[in-house]
């Protein structure tokens, strides 16, 4: 199934824009699992069987698994979601961009050895270096576009010629890249403006917002800004306040009040 | 040490400004390795003693580590660099780029797991993406720039006012974001007329030049445009050409052939 319709599936299906981002930090993670030998998939398995009824997508973030030494409990994990909530695809944040052949074997990586459904790309290396992971049929490709950071805007703010840098890549998005139809952006919640601009370049496209809970960024603004005409469109994603709202033996049932709240605030908007 | 002067140090004891890239595809590598259970690590550790005392850096490219699940073997060449060849830096080819916290673990994957003593880094979300790298003393951060790909001109050379985005990356990396005075550059041996404008633009800092060898750019223009007074300043990267020179049992002394002619090929240039 092409990704776009898995993901208009579970917006349907869920009634949820929210996407919770699996980003394990040992040092947060509840006390009791220290000692745990497989602490990190355990805690992520916990975080996704309490929330995955209230999500659209889960967002794992290699780097936390990478730093740790546990690929092998990325690999455990995905594959725990494709086979407990297959209704929820992967989203699995890598932010890869190399040229050709060095990104066949990203793409290997992400699509081939974890599964992940959709991954996110920097597009600084230009269209060739994103053409090999659209040769993965029915796999989305979220191109960097406008970050949540404040440094976001030292080379994406930069005027080229009549527009700005993230919104000539949106453009290209929206265009001539989108051979497949399978690409999306990556636009922070943290720019409302921005994303409202995102938005009417690339109409159809969906939008992988980080950026509210512990960014800071406002919901209400949010929505408005990225929403499509028929409320959909976009995967907002919250990492922190989700994986982190309570640190005992509850944990899981804390993160599943807060993506709850956090789902329901969104659809609040969202239907406004 | 700090990175500036261990690549100083390579460069004067080895009279060589040549890379090895250790971009290991099982398709290519030798047959007789095919059922070697740690054939990636055999395959890399045999170039490395093969090409030690004709190189100024070994680059490992973790993408064909990863897509191969042989982290293991990544982690094990790079110690075995550090213990037999320890006057030779290791530049872990990993182009990552994320927000400040999870940059954090991509730096914690690159300089305690693998203990690289440089990275690539993707400069396109900003200067506090790039300033968690910075943090590890002694370690080296090279930024893209300019690349070698066809694709690297679709955002590389717009105009940002006066001047390319390529160019605003160079200007930044040589002052403002270059604190520590460990940043360098990514900049393809393809695009000679650019490498010397990056060269102009960042006198002092050392310039990562992939693109000769299998990707066509030629030596002598490289050279001419990248070189610094002294006839330093570069780390040109050749991966494919040498590590398939051979592809029998002596595949390691092909690859030294190789590796020793392309030595002897720059230095022709860089002295002329």
């Amino acid at each position: 199934m092409p990704f776009s319709l898995s993901l208009s599936r579970a917006w349907a299906r869920s009634n949820s824009l929210l996407c919770v981002g699996l980003d394990p930090d040992p040092g947060k993670m509840p006390a009791h699992l220290a000692h745990t030998p497989d602490a990190i998939y355990q805690f992520c398995k916990a975080i996704t069987d309490a929330t995955a009824d209230l999500v659209c997508a889960f967002k794992p973030q290699i780097a936390y698994f990478a730093a740790q030494r546990a690929e092998d409990q990325l690999e455990a994990l995905i594959e725990h979601i494709h086979t407990a909530h297959p209704q929820v695809p992967v989203i699995l944040d890598v932010k890869r961009g190399d040229i050709g052949s060095t990104a066949e074997q990203y793409a290997r990586e992400a699509f081939e050895r974890y599964k992940a459904d959709a991954v996110t790309v920097n597009p600084y290396m230009g269209f060739d270096s994103i053409e090999p992971w659209l040769a993965h049929a029915d796999r989305g490709v979220f191109l960097l576009c406008r970050t949540s950071n404040p440094g976001g805007a030292d080379l994406q703010m930069l005027d080229v010629g009549g527009e700005k840098l993230y919104e000539r890549v949106a453009r290209l998005a929206a265009g001539p890249w989108n051979g497949g139809g399978e690409l999306g952006l990556v636009v922070g919640a943290t720019v409302p403006d921005e994303l409202a601009r995102v938005r009417a370049l690339a109409p159809g496209l969906p939008l992988l917002v980080p950026g509210i809970g512990a960014q800071g960024g406002d919901v209400q603004a949010t929505v408005a800004a990225g929403r499509t005409a028929n409320g959909l469109g976009m995967v907002i994603n919250s990492s922190r306040a989700i994986l982190y709202a309570g640190r005992g033996e509850d944990f899981a049932q804390a993160a599943r009040q807060a993506a709850s709240e956090a789902r329901d605030t969104i659809n609040r908007f969202r239907n406004a």
